[in-house]
């Protein structure tokens, strides 16, 4: 089964695709990010995040998508401006994927490491260990995208928004 | 010319269609909201506000559209809620339209009242007397679309996406 992951966001979209099969570790597929311009205006960056989404999920064709929820406290106003994104990604992903799942920060971290206060690095070594791979995948969005597709391949408590 | 502006908003997304000619006042041609219901998931409630706009968009065929930016100081959970609606909105409307602008309430205020401070009522009250309506049109998620229609219309200091 091919799993996306995606973690949301308007100038760098990360995203992870991840292959699971019974019986064996997950094996990574692909990971990136989607890039869009500050210097365009909002309404063609959330056109730019949806042809990159579809060109991602065309090409993987996953069985579930996985999204990051979003983490209030931090800034408000980047909060929005993810917020934006992630409406974009949520409609998107729906219309090409009849499951989607998404997972809080803290339902990720405790599913990689079993620990809710894991830090950002001890989450990218999980991914790295986890995947069976030669060092920590860069840039940063991209293995955050990473982790939620193995939060979403190693937890049964899914709080998905489709039943299955 | 036809002018479509939007409320944005989740659960009711109001919108408001005027025809502007030169010499002429403007004139109401509909108005009214898409709900969402609060049992569905965000996806599919996200997916049904795009089905309504595209629905609203192919039968007036606006030549310009007019959003409304987001207020942030009420509340933070509602305004990132509000922002993924917004995010399809923007995506949808600039799919099906070139012509994009987005106001914030203060410059609606301006625009039709000449003061930034107005009331809900007082703009309310404006949108009926422009529009030589007999009552004030509700629900007020619509009578707030018009407003944003209005102000496009009203207003040459368009804090527009695109350069016209």
């Amino acid at each position: 089964m091919i799993i996306l992951g995606f973690d949301p966001g308007i100038a760098t979209l990360g995203y992870g695709v991840i292959s699971v099969e019974k019986g064996h570790n997950p094996q990574v597929v692909d990971y990136g990010v989607v890039l869009t311009p500050k210097e365009q205006n909002l309404a063609d960056r959330l056109t730019l995040l949806e042809k990159g989404i579809k060109q991602i999920i065309d090409k993987y064709k996953p069985q579930e998508i996985a999204i990051e929820e979003l983490f209030f406290a931090k800034n408000v106003k980047t909060g929005i401006a993810v917020a934006h994104a992630r409406g974009v990604i949520l409609l998107t992903a729906r219309r090409e994927c009849e499951k989607i799942f998404e997972y809080t920060p803290l339902q990720i971290k405790q599913a990689l490491t079993g620990y809710g206060r894991a830090d950002k690095n001890q989450i990218q070594q999980m991914v790295k260990t986890l995947l069976k791979l030669t060092k920590i995948p860069k840039p940063d969005d991209a293995a955050d995208a990473l982790a939620v597709a193995l939060a979403h391949a190693q937890t049964n408590k899914f709080s998905g928004l489709f039943k299955i």
